[in-house]
């Protein structure tokens, strides 16, 4: 039995899903896609329908399952419409605009009495961090003491602002880091570098997370790197380390240099963690159930809540302590 | 359209195409699978039919293509049977006992009209090969004129000898190094390893194939090393080098060491070549084709002609010409 | 014409000086070694004299130079003691007990006239941080932005606090990145890992230096980090980055991992630091100078008033803000 | 006491010799240099006597031990003269046109009563060798069941040939390859890539070496690499493996790539190989007697006569055998 499944959204992230449902993914079968732009809804779509009406199709009676990858903002409304239509949803991050609007969703399934909703958290079904956390599960190295992430992007987009690395970028290192330790979080601070051109956006940034059970998360999220697509991160634990290598299958002699290439984006380097996780999603509703490994909408909640209130670190300059609701769902 | 596959063989190769056929081939349904032992074809087979006739199922009008995975010495006459039912073919190497059988099976396709047979030499859908090999079609190194391979293993069972090193272990050396050369080769010589024990195997061998360009390709292949899994490739051209990372996604900082972990034989290391070819084997059959990238019944004699010279070199310690055919399918 | 050379302080420090005076320098000549305990002090002089009293040591007609290896706590006096007898010296950091008698230092060596004073901040000298210096000079990479410094040991003793993690380790980092990015820093802060075992010491320490030009240094020092001593400083820049690779010549193939070896602890990691400070602050002694590379007494206060203020961030939980006062030597 | 060091040959060699003596070098001091060009000498003597006549250089009084650093035929007569007049010699590799010149050496020597001779390849110092024959004497990985050596330029002048190839650049690999084992050799066979302009050199050559304990040595010797000077080397054992790493202490991302530059040529990747020999070299001189790591006289003659041999197998294209004669020295 093949799971039909409806995408919402045909832009790069969304033409991406349809793809993998499409081609890559066993027990699942493309039924239809959305967008605003039918032309590339109908690109996406392949052999499948193109529906106009996003909710229409959330409605459909082929569809079982959707993936929502529309504009950020219009996330929350159609994930609380899958719910309401028992559908299984998996949704681009953000969950929703606003950590109370992740709070609406939480309620929304609680009240449906089903794990419906999987937050596209992609990295958790990546194979380097899955190692990473398979090592620190081992045991040998003991609890993490410090945790050091680093997001650098080749280069950010003019129009790209501090507050966008902080939603854009810094939520993936939450969900991670909330992940791989396996803790919630008491406490953010951010630190900015700061150009000379006061145009220019502080970047990097440079924030600490401070862990309810003692350990700390240090991420510099620097999205004008220059050189390449590099995503890192290093446990440092009680009894030793484990870190991420160079993503890099091969390297070249060439010109003077042993060079490693990185990834032009995170596509090519989080291209498994989306097929993965993509097939994880739909073995789990074969199964009727969520991933045991996704970023649940809780989760969903705590990356929105806890970048609200890394914004406002970065905005006053001050220590933000974070308040985490007892998790009732 | 989904294509019905049959598996011939369910021992560890067999059982691991069904598992993928299964779960994470897209496009493909396993319909049955046949083995001597039938409590072992049902594991295999999840929900898919045990046939206990493996010419039955290659007859079978329900399934389109055929995954022969069963005892080395019956592969080439299963592959006959394959073709003359028309049926596409995926067979596990060598693609028959001998390289005359090959020959017969080259012919026989020849006959049929048609490209139907795939030899699972796997590496060349291996991400890190196809890296090495992308690189060096880019053509900034100009062309190889040294290749180095490494062919370890940590340990091999006590009933291997010299020989099977080069029949099991080396045609895979063969077959990568003429994908990557796009050469024929015409000569090669064996040095071997020889212990101060007389009762021990000739371990490890350092195999020199001469390339019909004036290329040289220098093989280690040895299987006690002790250490672990390790595959290493390099290739050293006119104007630069390109050669295969360590293997490892992390590395783990413990008791005085940076230590990057091997795999522990070829199931991990080559995880994602046999999900990748047996992907783009079941798109090219959807395609009503051989896909382009496949090694080719040609290919599968060509490796099992070289491997009986390289034999012949290793029992005379002399240096062997290599006859080529032209080829004519 | 040698340099005669006296070492004040036979420990660890004090008797490797001499080692290398004594054997791995050019242009230069043990002549006496002084220590509260003789016997160390004969062991250590080999061919050379021993001298009970420093201060005679320091008048001694035949010595041009010393070395301060000495308790901490004394460094100051004797430092103050060659500057009147106007000879060059080389003090080991910290140069003396506090900021403010570092600042008597630099007063008596501007009556002097003369730069007598090397502060024993050998990295300057290691050929990695060298390298990194250069590469960040050359200027394809622009300026620094975040300097990310780690410093890692196997284990602290016992009675190791976090104070003397400031105290005794940060201050390399302080005066190492203070070179690098030829910058001061406007302020300080510090993050402590917190163990529910209330008797254990904050370990590991994130502390945040805030440079006046904008960029950051986040420096991790960690002195129970397990599995070996592991410093490693990264600099990310506006074009690009540069980094130490891991410091080990060889790597081992053994029992699954490719293993390559920390450092035992600071003697083999920064064996050519010493021996090169030593050497440039001999040469540079010939010339009649201070090496233009070496840290000064000025670079020597700093180092010790930033600890004091980093203590103070620790003991405080807030961010400190730092005054330098105007260079005027 | 400081040994009073001659230096014949003011080219590219000798004059490091000369700046290592003068600068770098503990308990020796630069007495003379002698040049066929005054000029030159003059440059490298610094404040040392220029001598016209080496042979008169090798007979001053003031003069206990020579370097040889003039062109290669000249090797074999000055070793002699230095011999009879009972000096200590360091001589540059190779240690006599011929390796019959090189067993008159040894003669002479044996006559001589003493062991003066310490044929200059300085590998055996280079901090990567030893580490790497360290952990091969520590015995966790059992014997060397296969040394691969690398050994590529990157680029040879235009009159450099495949002759070359071996007498200037493959001797290097014997005399080490040799210290690691601990054996000697049987037989060495030849494979050159042939290029289709038939005027070019043959570049690489691939040159194996059977050691009379089963072990097999592979080289790569590789003139025209054309990316940069790369000397790797890495031994296969019983039980594991230990191999160079990549010799850069740092590495830069840039431009899409993490790259960790190669040495430009010899001189960098050495130059601590060249200070820790000249420093043994003295210290040996200092206790009367031979360095117990140098390259003997019997080892320079070793180095030679493969050599020879080598160029046979290479103009042959056979498997040459080695004789070894009984070293009665």
């Amino acid at each position: 039995m093949s799971i039909g499944i409806g995408v919402i959204g045909a832009g790069v992230m969304g033409s991406d899903h349809a793809r993998l449902i499409r081609s890559h993914v066993s027990g699942a079968q493309l039924v239809a896609v959305a967008d605003a732009d039918p032309a590339r809804a109908r690109e996406a779509a392949g052999d499948a329908r193109v529906d106009t009406d996003p909710l229409k199709l959330i409605d459909s009676s082929d569809i079982q399952a959707v993936i929502i990858a529309s504009p950020d903002h219009t996330h929350g409304d159609f994930v609380l419409a899958a719910i309401h239509a028992g559908k299984h949803v998996l949704c681009e991050k953000p969950l929703a605009a606003t950590s109370e609007d992740c709070l609406r969703i939480i309620d929304a399934e609680r009240k449906a009495g089903l794990k419906l909703v999987h937050t596209g958290y992609m990295r958790r079904y990546d194979p380097t961090y899955r190692e990473l956390k398979a090592t620190l599960r081992a045991g040998a190295l003991g609890k993490i003491r410090i945790l050091h992430n680093q997001h650098r992007n080749r280069a950010a987009p003019d129009w790209f602002t501090a507050d966008m690395a902080v939603t854009n970028s810094f939520v993936h290192e939450i969900d991670i880091s909330r992940w791989l330790l396996g803790t919630e979080f008491k406490a953010v601070t951010v630190v900015a570098f700061t150009s000379d051109r006061p145009e220019a956006a502080a970047d990097p940034l440079l924030i600490t997370l401070e862990a309810e059970n003692g350990a700390i998360v240090s991420t510099e999220v620097f999205l004008n790197a220059g050189y390449g697509y590099h995503v890192h991160a290093e446990a440092v634990c009680e009894r030793g380390g484990v870190r991420m290598g160079q993503p890099a299958l091969t390297s070249v002699l060439y010109e003077g240099s042993d060079r490693a290439a990185f990834p032009a984006n995170w596509i090519p380097r989080f291209a498994d963690a989306y097929r993965l996780q993509d097939q994880a999603w739909v073995n789990a509703i074969r199964g009727g159930s969520l991933d045991a490994n996704a970023s649940s909408s809780w989760d969903g909640y705590m990356a929105s809540y806890i970048a609200e209130k890394t914004l406002e670190a970065l905005k006053t300059g001050r220590r933000i302590a974070l308040q985490v609701p007892q998790q009732t769902g």
